[in-house]
């Protein structure tokens, strides 16, 4: 579970205060704020605070007195017009914070999204938790062939079983010298009168990169969407994936007109290249094409032969 | 008045509505939220939005499972320390989001903040208002002296008449020039059937920088103090500065700890130089001083007497 | 001519000299450095500084220890394959920097791209020269009927020559007042002892858009085709698109293989929503689809049309 | 010894090439370039390109068609005005790119600076080499007792012994564990034919902190001084320090009239608050002041004490 019992109190207690705004409000959200957002073993997503909603979207791009809402089909109508022609400017007029509980690790991979305000657990200051990410048996791919970034088929039966048991021995072995450095117990008492123990900021660098830190992350909406539509791919590390997928879940409840079509326009869509398009348009007039005098390599060919649906041809 | 009395309807349509919030809310913003504060002779800053408050700075500076606060004495001794060692990333986690109504010389000074989201009113698409900033007397200075970056006495009598008739003239003319392009009046009528009319995009080009634009502007708490810090400084061109003035009083409602923290390390306070500090220690050693063996040119020896309360010395 | 005499004889002195480098160096972007390629009427493009090569994309995507290129058939692969893939980091290590004269009007659409670098001439500070930008005849164009956002057809006879009139008379009229109210001839030379003369902050005010500003501007390559994409487009005001189209030869002689990459995986490209890829696959497979069952609406399904070179179909 | 001959060789390859380029030439810069600067036990900074120099920060603040000199006495006094006024953006005409090998945990410290490009070396793609950092026994620190985050007295005798053996032996341990998953030797051979080998992506998270990551890096000048500013100050934690020091080096040979000046009024000067301020000049005006009615706290008395050389007063 990860929240501990003193911690879901505090969630509860946030949750259960209500004050009046005059705010642009969106309920479906508020319904699950602050609430843990389970992710892989140990790690979660809560959304701890919005601003703005689909109507903030069409207030912006209209420069408006009022709300942006006029009649819901003319805002949909707008939003979609903005996100398919990159007017992106009136998407960063949302914002939203999280905070996020994730292996070293995934936030080595989140922290490269620039645009964005984080505030980091610190391993200088306090002592790190003694929690690590082990992979289900479901996630414990071995190295692709095809791929050299990516993953290709399972582990199995004995060879499994011992990368799950190495990583957890030395995960435990690197938090008991941890610990042992710093002559300090789980529960902070001193280990051995007789010792000073090693500075925070020193006995962490002992850690492992599978051990969960946590941050306070805040974003705009445009940026959120191309986080997603980079973390929510097929290409992404499934473990930071797992984290974009809760906050797709997120974003859908937050803004629907503009999560729409950003399926539509984005996440559902295609580029296709300038040599891409000549095929497809080649194709449409009913004529043959092949790879080699296509323009594109074998690779760009099979993805786009995959991207109109015509498989092996 | 800066707001028709539609645009005024449609704000008080705003401030009617109450929704229900989990999220920290700040009442003394509230009261004035989405009101036009008027700025100048024709423009406003009206605040929209907001996220966070001061416990929300505290909050993220814990990475805490709860609300910021534990008792307030505490929290202002937290941002206190913040502020003043610099450890700006809790002060990003607070957002405000204003609707601003400003000629566009000073929207070109504005601009320059770049870690801020902009929609603004577009000339391309839209007709731009007949309105045009006009100094009052008491701002007609002339040019400055001894800076050449600066305004020095006032204009008075015949010249000062004259100047303001000038700038109406000419705004006036140009507005009516800008209008016979489009071949459109100000009710959005055909002048000329026989005509065509000029692109907007192309006639607002003769319009002067005193015209007023508008524009919906997004920024983090931490930037806003940043902004403020530049912007309501005495060297800054006193029409920004009347902006800045305004967002003062906001930023007081919104998060009152870390406003007088503002106050007391960043606006009241002054940076001093190696050197600075060095004849500072001199002189509360007892030693005499003079600007020849002080290491500072005539111009800091100045600046850093005056900040000293040593005046002529 | 965009430059004076004393501005031409201080950019030759530039040319004329020449360093030994260890950095890595681009002839044929050097060949052009300093000089002003003209844009506009009296605008401009100069090439001042540049950092890095197509080679130090690939050094960067590498994170090598020597030069990028190995053989540049690789090289040209990984460019095409980061650029694809929306890799995009390794092209933000090179840099380059522009001094640019250009309307302000085209200034203020310019600086909508913040992560950029900008220095502009002070107009608070210095006097700002008489130069301001007249459309050539083939520019006037009419407001277009179908793009609230957009030109028509031309203006022309007396309509055209009337606007070239008041633009061409209201800027004069404008610059002379400003002289007038600040008390300064062209020369500099006070024109009545008398007076005080505005400060130049203020003054200014009374300038259209029109008039010319200059900077300094200083971006990494990514961000450039990012500005190019949007700015070299179609959709672009005819104004700032002159700029891109100067900057893109600059790109072309500075990155080839990258400039190659954009050509075909952006510029050249197209992006397909969800519903109008699945229509290329169901045209694809023989089916015939009309607007109606498209899933797109008539100016979507009108754009893929003309994407897939199916005109009115 | 931080470079492999192999890759020694490379740098030197590059060292010996000279090119020819009109472009603004740091000699004392180039003199180093490419060269490993070695940092703690394993790691290094290279500079591997430049763009500007002093003159080109005067030459971006005057928007000049020329260079920036004019003489060397005007150009330093410019660069000192504008370095204390905060005029920031002439110093972002300026860039510089690194090559880094670091810790990861200094590499998490480091990303934190966001106005910055990055490419690092990835362990999703690439096997991660085997090297990690251990301190040198002076910098084996307990922790402080005074200040939660920082060092306090070296640890000694057996217990500093004991440190150094649990470090080593951990990073030796997991990383025999990461190459046993991989199922891959030391020279890239497969180990056990009958396995898989683990996805590098998942293996990798086996590694502790203090391993070794490399990353090409480049930013501005102004956000090279603040970078410095924050991370060669006593507080930061030594390992980061340790490369702001090498990188200070750089930044005097690049750049020595902008470092003076950084020198004088950044690093070794101070800010004071407004009621540090006002103590200042009571204490000068003769008064006697005591820490009580100060309006400073304790700890903020202690320290503008020791700013002003009064030590225990």
């Amino acid at each position: 579970m990860p929240l501990t019992p003193e911690q879901q109190a505090e969630v509860e207690r946030l949750r259960d205060e209500t004050q009046a705004t005059r705010r642009a409000t969106v309920p479906a959200l508020e319904e699950i704020l602050y609430q843990a957002l389970p992710v892989l073993d140990h790690g979660f997503v809560r959304i701890i605070d919005y601003m703005g909603d689909d109507a903030a979207v069409v207030q912006a791009a209209r420069v408006s007195y009022g709300r942006g809402t006029k009649r819901v089909q003319e805002d949909r109508g707008l939003i979609r017009y903005l996100l398919r022609h990159r007017h992106t400017t009136p998407f960063e007029m949302c914002e939203i914070k999280l905070h996020v509980k994730l292996p070293i690790f995934v936030a080595r991979q989140w922290i490269r999204h620039r645009t964005a305000n984080v505030n980091e657990y610190s391993g200088r200051y306090s002592i790190m938790d003694r929690e690590f990410y082990i992979p289900a048996p479901e996630h414990l791919a071995a190295q692709s062939r095809s791929n050299r970034q990516g993953r290709g088929n399972l582990l199995e039966g004995e060879e499994a079983a011992e990368v799950l048991e190495l990583l957890k021995r030395d995960a435990a072995q690197s938090y008991a010298d941890y610990q042992s450095m710093l002559n300090e117990t789980d529960s902070g008492e001193i280990i051995d009168p007789g010792r000073k123990g090693l500075a925070r900021e020193l006995a962490r660098m002992n850690l492992p990169v599978n051990f969960y830190t946590q941050w306070y992350w805040k974003t705009d909406l445009h940026n959120l969407l191309h986080f997603l539509s980079l973390r929510a791919d097929p290409h992404a590390q499934y473990e930071i994936r797992a984290y974009a997928e809760a906050m797709l879940e997120a974003a859908k409840r937050w803004v629907p007109l503009t999560f729409e079509a950003y399926e539509d326009y984005i996440a559902g869509g295609a580029q296709l290249s300038r040599q891409g398009l000549e095929v497809t348009r080649r194709l449409l007039a009913g004529e043959q094409v092949e790879q080699e005098d296509s323009g594109l390599s074998p690779r760009e060919w099979r993805e786009l032969m995959g991207l109109l649906g015509r498989g092996q041809s």
